[in-house]
């Protein structure tokens, strides 16, 4: 759905004068136009895809970068030393984020946060998170090549643990810096290791983990790039993605009771089935969500049967449904709509179907003023985009809760994510950290509002 | 559906006179009724109960005796003793199927085979097997007691392994003696043991297996008293079943191919759910079975996900579909049915659907001729009865392919089987065993037909 920049505004109408307060607010003028080194990106996404390349594989074979693992630990050591070339000042905060220092002309204006995350989902691919990190330490380098000194300090950073197969639970760093750490968590124990130790490993100081938090309003603004890790922008044949917001996302888990019997002695009208009323409850999800207009997604991912053998009546189905959408409203709505048809169908096959909602994640709304900027510097780059919601989960989500939050896609061929066969152009890396650097430039020139952050 | 005497002899049309060749011919007269101790079988099946027992636990806690374990074993042990106290002259025949002979007054004719197994599934109960074999032991006793001989040599026979847990494949000693072992089977290695030293270890003869053939037409007749294992007789309030034969059982392997991906930036009109499409077909295997009348059954009892993630769209799904009926050509007729409508549900779906017949067992008809001598024999006892099918697989499929087979069924309660709550009541365990003996009897005074076995 590419819209022109005019549509955009139009849709989005968050533009106004400095005048006004509890806004952003245009400068007068846009300086001349800046590019990144596209080459020293590529290389850069290229060297960082060694640490978990697999033995005798080349960038085509994806990586394994789990966090907290020795090849994690590894590849946050060259993001160390590309920082430092750049002209950041790294260090680690109490979570192991490593941030990089850019000093500003203004010692009193709050830090523009950028970056995103280097570890990987096993057998991953070599653009979820590195490019947007690595993109934002060009952008770094760019400046300092060409000695630009923004107003407010930059803050690069290479957020903790953010797929979370270590421990189950991802968005560590992130999580940590928005005070989101749940009970206990620091004591998990993963593959023999605490959590705490693992991130002791990487340079964290997790005896004194509430020193990585950031107060709320303590930030201008944070905007990272990422991959779309969908095919809308692919399909498109568009460059640029600005994302409007990070869904919601509600997880059920569900328990579908019938009797195990014997698949040969017992008639079917005996039957209490519960793989037949599972199944109904599959089709059901598919049919409530699709069976109104939005981009809301509906997924029963995980399924399984007890007891699981070819002659035995299934007694037990245990499934998960989740349900995605930007609108925390749409999805009540729509798990009671599920609820409801899983009542008739407990019903019908005579089992019983109890419904759990597991997990609650908020959807986190970009700030129109970012997204404003974010159009402004592709508009000036003459780069088409679009807008967009994000379907997965990011760092930047716990970052809004901090202060104005944006993010910007760029194309996966294909659609194609969590995959050795992630792609994005190199062409469409360029563009994105082009796009990011004029967006940071142009929140840099924005006054502050005094508003509160959206979220 | 209970059927009075006079309506199972209309339904059948099985009786004949003996000058009409090729038939079964009542004798003129029948004997004084004898009854089986039913104080004795009793204790002989909990005594048995003891070897697999839950350490701790009683009766009631069902029994893990599978086959050639240590229990098994002793079990067999405990069944040889019997034997002998019955006055049988027990032996081990090459596959350790244990077989106690009771000689009779024509040293010509050919043997009357009857009894079961002892072996169970893990957490089995103490009815399915036992009650076959030991009441056949108690028939021989019984008349041992009252001094009968009969026309035909008596075999009771213990068949080996007949769940099938250890090796993957049961009914091993009626396998081997209808010919039916598959190539290699002896080499098969379970737990570290080969398939040849656990035949030794029970009193087997691996190197001379094929001594354990029986060849077709060298029998009088094989009876089996065996629980019914479904609800059919619980629920009509019926004591006695008479089997018309062993279902066939036909079994698919399905793989459905969509396409994995994440689900949240995969809209839904782009996906390829594997599961979705999995479970149209589920629920398509169970409208094709009951859309029409008759007893077959269909089951989907093992289905399993891949990657089998909450936050990915299923991208290919392993399920089985298992048919059963009496009648192989509705097997067929069944499965064509269900793979164009898997046609369909690809189509639909945008997946593909493979449907691979894995495994076919043919089914076993009993011979018109024995259920009759059955029917007689419950008759003459004052016992009701019914007609019905197996839908559980037995040794005697196996005899049926070596000379005229019959099974007598005794209610399962509440239908449950392969449990320790597996029970059938010490009454229906003891009009098991007295028509079991009837039948024996009436079995003996019938002249052998010249015509081939029916199966």
């Amino acid at each position: 759905m590419p819209l022109s920049r005019r549509a955009f505004l139009l849709s989005t109408a968050s533009l106004a004068v400095s005048s006004v307060p509890g806004v952003w607010a245009w400068p007068a003028a846009t300086p001349d136009l800046v590019r990144i080194n596209a080459a020293r990106l590529r290389e850069h996404i290229e060297k960082l895809s060694e640490f978990g390349r697999p033995s005798g594989g080349t960038f085509a074979d994806g990586v394994t970068r789990v966090g907290y693992s020795d090849a994690d630990l590894a590849g946050r050591g060259y993001v160390v030393r590309l920082m430092k070339a750049a002209g950041l000042e790294p260090r680690f905060d109490a979570a192991a984020n490593i941030i990089g220092r850019r000093a500003g002309r203004d010692t009193a204006a709050k830090p523009i946060v950028f970056g995103s995350h280097v570890d990987s989902v096993p057998s991953g691919g070599n653009f979820d998170g590195p490019l947007g990190t690595l993109a934002a330490i060009e952008v770094a380098h760019t400046l300092s090549e060409h000695g630009i000194v923004t107003v407010h300090p930059l803050e690069v950073v290479a957020w903790t643990n953010e797929e979370g197969v270590a421990y189950g639970n991802g968005l560590c760093g992130s999580r940590a810096a928005a005070d989101e750490l749940v009970a206990g968590e620091l004591d998990q124990v993963w593959n023999g290791v605490r959590k705490a130790d693992a991130i002791r490993k990487l340079g964290g100081d997790p005896d004194h983990i509430t020193d990585a938090r950031r107060a709320p309003g303590s930030i201008h603004a944070y905007l990272e790039l990422h991959v779309e890790q969908g095919g809308v922008l692919d399909r498109a044949g568009l460059p640029i993605g600005i994302v409007e917001g990070i869904v919601a996302i509600d997880r059920y888990e569900c328990v579908v009771r019938g009797t195990a019997n014997h698949a040969g002695t017992t008639p079917m009208p005996d039957r209490q089935d519960a793989l037949l009323a599972a199944s109904r409850l599959v089709q059901a999800v598919n049919e409530i969500v699709t069976g109104e207009p939005g981009r809301q997604v509906g997924t029963v991912g995980r399924l399984e049967v007890t007891p699981n053998a070819p002659n035995v009546v299934p007694g037990l189905v245990r499934l998960t449904v989740e349900l995605r959408d930007l609108s925390a409203e749409k999805l009540a709505r729509l798990a009671g709509l599920v609820r409801a048809r899983a009542g008739q169908i407990a019903a019908a096959t005579r089992t019983t179907i109890e419904l759990t909602r597991s997990s609650h994640h908020e959807a986190a709304l970009a700030a129109p003023a970012v997204r404003e900027a974010v159009a402004k510097s592709a508009d000036d780059l003459g780069i088409a985009y679009a807008s967009l919601q994000s379907g997965a989960g990011h760092d930047a989500q716990m970052l809004a809760r901090i202060g104005p939050m944006g993010m910007i896609f760029v194309p996966s061929i294909g659609g194609i994510s969590h995959s050795p066969r992630e792609r994005t152009s190199w062409e469409d890396c360029a563009r994105g950290a082009d796009v990011l650097l004029g967006s940071i430039l142009g929140i840099d020139r924005m006054s502050m509002s005094a508003a509160s952050p959206v979220s």
